[in-house]
């Protein structure tokens, strides 16, 4: 099973990925994203699914039109791995494409 | 404009769509849908994603692994509309797909 980051693993890693907060009450992480309209919202989620299916490793997410709200935690871990990192980091650049 | 839905036309209508709710101090209908997996959960989510751009009217929806929840508002008319009730027709439709 994937560990779950130390505080100072955490740190350093979320220095990388600017936008990304720590959930209350929870070991998570959240991000807001905000797109012209439901294409290009929906467009951004699918690119996600796609690459979380191949790391089988799933957001959490809320979509209304061109607003998606992800959070990122590991069930398996109850909290924040590497895995979470590594989609985040995915999902970055998905906002670039 | 489309205009909201009339108590009788809101009862009558929902009778047609089983599962779908009331939310409570909203006028919008709620629905969650499970599942067997990711994959198959947004799938759905696609082929609703389609339908509501081309009715130009879109859901709110939380998805994690095999859950969609999913509620139907109109905005522009700050409550429920037929546009709603056809989307959720819709939405009923791609369940058995």
């Amino acid at each position: 099973m994937t560990n779950r980051l130390s505080s100072e693993e955490r740190a350093a890693l979320l220095e990388t990925l600017p936008g990304w907060l720590p959930v209350t009450g929870r070991d998570a992480i959240h991000k807001t994203f905000v797109f012209d309209d439901f294409n290009a919202a929906f467009g951004f989620m699918t690119r996600i699914a796609l690459k979380a299916e191949q790391m089988n490793h799933h957001p959490e997410w809320f979509n209304v039109w061109n607003r998606v709200e992800i959070t990122l935690s590991t069930h398996d871990a109850n909290g924040l791995t590497r895995l979470d990192v590594d989609l985040a980091a995915a999902i970055e650049t998905f906002t670039r494409q």
